[in-house]
């Protein structure tokens, strides 16, 4: 212990000439060159800091707490310059004026594709709230800051949710005009859409698929003056159709690809990893906010096969970010960010399908990494103002939040429990053979030069879906139509094919329950004709998702499983009305098969089977289906196909978010896996280590010259460098930044090439890989800083004990790896430091944890 | 470093002498005296471990795998013999037949009243799979155990979900016979209830409560043949009445205080303590769930105010316990066996209301600690068993699994939002009223006499209850009749007091709607009678909840937020009629008011907020009252009051299970507030340390002779010690466990007694704190067991290497305690040593934790 004793007073002597004031007027230089380094895609963000200046002096206040405590011993990582022939330590103390405290600075943004340190990040968050509420007795204005900031979060919530429900309603009410204007126009008042056209009207009829036929409305080729029954005038409204579908998507297409990429696809694999905590500027900025809301209208109504949840999260969390700017406690901590854009997640699903619960938790299931109780309950009240605000501008036109509403009540018979396993191994193998096929597909695409021309690529999948999806009756409705359709249960009125049953019975009231009968021609005619569009929805789908417009997966899958559960259910149907002798379908069904097998049911139960087997879900979907179809009666089936669902997919592979995360190759770290690691902490390090036999990049805490570090930092460049005690006794002290090293040596040549007092540093010509940070960083401005950089160049020492941060995660070496993961998933935290009786052996950073992860997963596929 | 390099040549010396095979052999003695040490109060527990000796051995595997690789460096602790004279460590390779390598055991069985150390638990879980797997190439039967063990927990909710459905169904059925069996008896066939009695008579008529009443169904003054109309018959039946309810009171109670205490109560605080990793034996035991079954049904049937859903969740969590026995997987092991619990607690909502996705978000938000992913799929599984096992059975009689269910599909109008949120309000104001006298009383027993009668407490309540209830028409109805007949609408052949309305509209059909009306005299009646209910209810829950018998407080939540519910409902619904020509009124509720202010959805709405006024519960509380009334168009209304009711309770204090727990003083670490502590983890060991000014109990690596390590483990009664690689150098190696000490110190001297041999240990007389252990353990029986015994005492050094768990937790002084409180909730381990450059400072548990937090939380409400 003979080193330690000896630093303890060679600290205590240090520590005498260095004053806080001191270290705080160092402090300017450091964070501003930093902030600029920092690729910043957000405009709106630098704007905010200049509204908030007061609060962001505030965070200085962080520096104190987390960089030491001035009555503690203090850990001293000290930086000589040569030329000044700074030998000894004890001489130090001497040259007063001549060394430099240079402070920790605690950084508020990350570079962009960093990974958060989530640990760090949410102590911030607790010193910055400690502080406020230490001061809110001083003034009132104090006190004021305080309550604004405890109630930010709710205030933040309920922005989130009113804006998100307003956008829902705005791009539901303008997808249902455009998708109808394809086929027509409303003549008295073109801005209404079909529906709302012929409410008004007396003389509404009703086609073969329950579409609302009225004088109002107008088909393209009555308005162009044709016959309409003529072949012509059929061929004029398909040519109107696709015409508008095209013309639709090109637009999109156009303004997505050239204006926000980022808008494409579902957004749901992206905002996933987002929320574990990597950043990724400008993906839920406003540009891309904007887009994806029109582009959603857009690529709906030109009939794709693309639905509106995905995009509905993505533009729901744009809400979030921008809302979360205004905010100081959220937009200055990503950490706490991500508990708002978890919030507005679930307000995605929630205002997507009117489906609260759901939302919540599928944000919990699916998307969420963080989830603290506080959040779940602000999840709480976001979905809820989501909701009400979708409620209140009523989109579906039922007075209901329920979009695919399930009017019937009839209980099911213990015996449909057969087809609903069916239906859910069916949904299974769909979700398998739709995500092997489509990611094949997407990987094709990223080699091939189909790849090369996205807007080509969107406008002629759109000309395809529009010429096969016209002539079908069932494909022409938009999907949440059909789906509504396949979902409901017949009524006496109903003309529609799929309920034309031979029905000889005399049937009395309007609410009187039909009876079982045996199906008529039309409803023969509905079969096949869903068994094609089944058949073409399955294909074009696996096409479709992966293009260049907002596209989402939910509404798509609900439809093809809502199709396939229709067809199985009118067969069950009709064999159970053929053998209503067999005494099990006699005791559970009635005499008359009065309420025995209603098909409507059977399409609600593939939608689960068929979603889940896409996306995974478990819990989440099963409530999102109750609360898309209001059926809670049938929360007992839902649950068997979900379940059947997710065990048959799982045998052959991952559900599609993570497919899509690996893909696009994002640093997530799988919080569900279990891997069979039978590797220890010391061991992995050393497996990791294999390939660079180079000493681990140490920073010794006795002192290092500025050459030394400017060295070590050009060497290694990793992002965090370990400071222990010395050479020969390695015991971890704490860790450093390296762009805080960085900060620090740049200042410092800034200044010596500004000033041109001499030319102290000779290597700082050789520092390459620095010179674009040099060029992009403006000289400081204002005196203060200048002040300061003098003071920063002139002194001979520069103290960097501030800039240690001394909490950094220790394991030991024989700490098993599964051990380690946990640590990581659950704390969050970027890097692990190994040690071996107190020495430093190593360190884990959550990418070599990813590599190790991966690489255990291919080992163990291979060992099978 | 001097120090660690002449340590490894040293450890390299011992390795060689111990060979695994050795070390395996002693391994018998050492578990089996330890394991006769705890305080088991499960019988069952040993009757598992004689069935699957097998399964058992398996475990020894881990020793291997946690103790240390042998290709490792070994870190060694001996324990020397200085009555053998062995002084120096680089002799000790010479006396190889002397040194005995005690291997390290790991206890799969914790004793009662102590937190389980989630961590080992798991990975010795996963050690344990690992093996199972690595073997499972071996033959047929390594095949199908291992295909077992992987099955195990899916076939384990399965059993559970069925029991606890059975369970369900048979309490269901029971209870309402015997509550029914209080004013009468079916003549035909004494087995059926009241309305199973009727469903068979043809002349069936309903009182003003919608009670059934048909010849079949005879009143016990008509059974002894009265005069139906005579005053004296009504005072018979009102005796009759109070006279079963005592009956079934007194039954119960002397049941529950003579048998089974731990029946008593709700069982939700005790089920969340145990979830957080406390060990509790028998509160999960086969007596407990037998007569909390059976006590659930006497309770309810007796008339007290009490619910069967906290019983339920304890009933399915001891289901859970007992089938978790069956597999070794779950039953050997603490933190696995939580997940089964973590299902089955769900399943007990599940059951008992018929909600399956409540009881997983109940299970999820309320009660769980440790909830991984796997868990969640696996509680879906096994509250849709139970959940269909209760729909087979069909307790409700309405072929759903809907209890109150809510036929109704009116829209609600916006402007309803004003009476839900003071509905709320006024929730979360009568929780808090309840909590705060409720927990008063509770703690007033404890001290005052009332406390040691506690069967003339519950019989005395009984009678009370029984003579206040029985004039009331609707004190008089279970509970759940109670809230069946509030939250329902009024039909038009409805003629009971609550739809009594002053109609002069001509009503057609017998589905048409009703329009609203003036009240008539029979509502008027209706609500002065629900008035004095609820105040009856209001006040009687403060006593009744807490009596020693199985007592849930959901469904009496339930039922007095209804009857506040409906009686604002109906105020509502008048002030509206009366008003409207209003502008609002008329454009919401159309111009007959055909679709506005529907009482019984008050009733739903109040019963939320109040459930949540007293729980504190969100997501899971909407849901659960959605499933319970199959109103999912309520979502949004039932999320209103919720949050009201949260916000207003949370403004004054806790929810009634954390109040419980801290009354109860369990050991809980929560795991949701958040606390401002300014500590560092190094000032928080010098604050617990500062009464204690002894160093730190330590094991030195390079040995200790026995009479050191005695001593140690006599004046420092810690459950752990850490083991440093010497005083001066206190570098941290690893932890040993007190247990595995005493056991081997135990076990030799044990030994030593037996055979007489000479008396190496004089301190053996000393120990005096270890006599009961002495006493209680047998003497090693087989013969294998004896040889080993002889090698342990014979030996005079003994090689304890094994027995050191190398991967402790580790951090540094300077982490910030709120970081340290990170990772005892998210890892679970049971303490975290602080090392400050390497050097060991100290060890925090989990209870210096608890106390911490407490002391911050007082000394945050002395501040405020």
């Amino acid at each position: 212990m003979a080193s330690s004793s000896s630093g303890l007073t060679e600290r205590k002597l240090i520590h005498v000439p260095s004053t806080d004031n001191h270290a705080r007027f160092n402090l300017s230089p450091v964070p501003s060159v930093g902030d600029d380094d920092e690729d910043e895609d957000d405009a709106f963000d630098h704007q905010t800091r200049r509204d908030y200046p007061d609060i962001d002096q505030d965070d200085s206040g962080e520096e104190v707490d987390l960089g030491g405590n001035p009555l503690d011993t203090t850990t001293t990582v000290t930086m000589f310059d040569h030329d000044h022939e700074v030998t000894n330590a004890s001489d130090r103390k001497n040259d007063n004026g001549q060394m430099t405290n240079v402070a920790y600075v605690v950084h508020k943004h990350y570079e962009n594709f960093q990974t958060i340190d989530w640990l760090k990040d949410l102590m911030r968050n607790r010193i910055r709230h400690r502080n406020l509420r230490a001061q809110r007795r001083q003034s009132w204005r104090k006190r004021l800051a305080f309550w604004f900031d405890a109630w930010s979060g709710w205030i933040c919530v309920l922005l989130v949710g009113i804006s998100a429900g307003l956008v829902a309603g705005f791009v539901d009410v303008g997808a249902k005009w455009m998708s109808h204007w394809r086929t027509g126009v409303c003549t008295p008042a073109f801005w209404l859409n079909r529906e709302q056209c012929c409410w008004g009207s007396r003389d509404v009829t009703f086609d073969d698929v329950h579409n609302e036929l009225c004088s109002s409305w107008q088909t393209w080729s009555a308005i162009f003056g044709m016959d309409e029954l003529l072949v012509s005038a059929w061929f004029f409204r398909y040519f109107m159709f696709i015409f508008w579908s095209v013309i639709y998507a090109t637009f999109i297409v156009i303004l997505v690809v050239g204006s926000a990429p980022y808008a494409s696809g579902s957004g749901i694999p992206e905002i996933k990893t987002i929320l574990s905590g990597f950043i990724m500027y400008g993906y839920l900025g406003k540009w891309t906010f904007l887009i994806k809301s029109i582009g959603m209208i857009f690529a709906t109504s030109a009939g794709l096969i693309v639905g509106k949840e995905g995009p509905f999260v993505h533009i729901s969390c744009c809400c979030g970010n921008l809302f979360s700017k205004l905010f100081p406690k959220y937009g200055n901590n990503e950490a706490r960010k991500r508990e708002i854009l978890s919030a507005a997640a679930a307000t995605g699903v929630s205002v997507a399908f009117g489906a609260p619960i759901g939302g919540i938790l599928f944000s919990l299931e699916e998307i969420s990494y963080y989830f603290p109780y506080k959040t779940l309950w602000r999840t709480f009240l976001c979905c809820m103002i989501g909701a009400l605000v979708v409620r209140i501008i009523n989109p579906y036109g039922n007075g209901h939040e329920i979009q695919f509403p399930v009017e019937y009540n009839v209980p099911w018979a213990i015996f449909e429990v057969i087809p609903f396993i069916g239906l859910g191994a069916l949904g299974g193998l769909w979700g398998t053979l739709f995500i092997k096929t489509n990611i094949r597909w997407l990987k094709y695409k990223k080699t091939s030069r189909i790849g090369q021309y996205p807007r080509a690529e969107v406008i002629i999948l759109t000309l395809i879906t529009a010429i096969i999806c016209y002539p079908n009756n069932y494909l022409r409705l938009t999907m949440p139509e059909l789906i509504r359709r396949l979902v409901g249960q017949c009524h006496v009125e109903d003309h529609m094919d799929l309920c034309d049953y031979q029905r000889d019975k005399p049937i009395g009231t309007a609410t009187a329950k039909l009876y079982a009968a045996f199906a008529g021609p039309g409803l023969h005619r509905a079969i096949w004709q869903l068994f094609w569009a089944l058949i073409v929805q399955v294909i074009l789908i696996i096409f479709t998702i992966g293009i260049k417009v907002p596209s989402g997966l939910i509404v798509p899958s609900i439809s093809i499983g809502a199709i396939a559960g229709r067809l199985i259910g009118i067969i069950t149907e009709q064999i159970a009305f053929q053998n209503q002798h067999l005494a099990i379908l006699r005791r559970e069904c009635g005499v008359s098969n009065e309420h025995c097998v209603t098909p409507g049911l059977y399409a609600v139960v593939g939608a689960c089977a068929f979603l889940g087997g896409v996306s995974r879900m478990t819990v989440s979907l099963v409530v999102i289906m109750s609360e898309v179809t209001g059926g809670l009666s049938y929360i007992v089936p839902l649950m068997i196909s979900a379940l059947t669902a997710k065990w048959v997919g799982d045998a052959f592979g991952e559900g599609i978010y993570e497919e899509n995360v690996k893909l696009s190759g994002y640093p997530y770290l799988e919080n569900r896996e279990s891997f069979r690691f039978t590797l220890k902490a010391g061991e992995a390090i050393r497996a990791n280590r294999s390939g660079e036999p180079i000493p681990l990049a140490c920073i010794y805490q006795d002192g290092m010259t500025i050459a030394q570090i400017d060295l070590l930092v050009r060497r290694h460049p990793h992002s965090i460098y370990p400071v222990v005690i010395s050479e020969d006794f390695p015991c971890i002290v704490g860790q450093v930044q390296r762009r805080d090293l960085l900060a620090v040596l740049k200042s410092r040549k800034t200044q010596l090439t500004f000033t041109h007092t001499k030319p102290l540093l000779n290597r700082k010509v050789s520092v390459v890989s620095m010179s674009n940070l040099l060029n992009k960083s403006g000289q400081p401005s204002t005196l203060g800083m200048r002040r300061a950089s003098i003071a920063l160049q002139a002194s001979k020492t520069l103290q960097l004990h501030k800039l240690v941060d001394r909490a950094p995660i220790l394991v030991t070496d024989q700490t098993p790896m599964e051990a380690v993961i946990d640590m990581f998933r659950k704390l969050g935290c970027r890097q692990i430091f190994v040690t071996k009786n107190g020495h430093l052996q190593g360190i884990l950073t959550r990418k070599d944890i990813i590599r190790l992860m991966h690489e255990a997963n291919v080992s163990d596929k291979f060992e099978r």
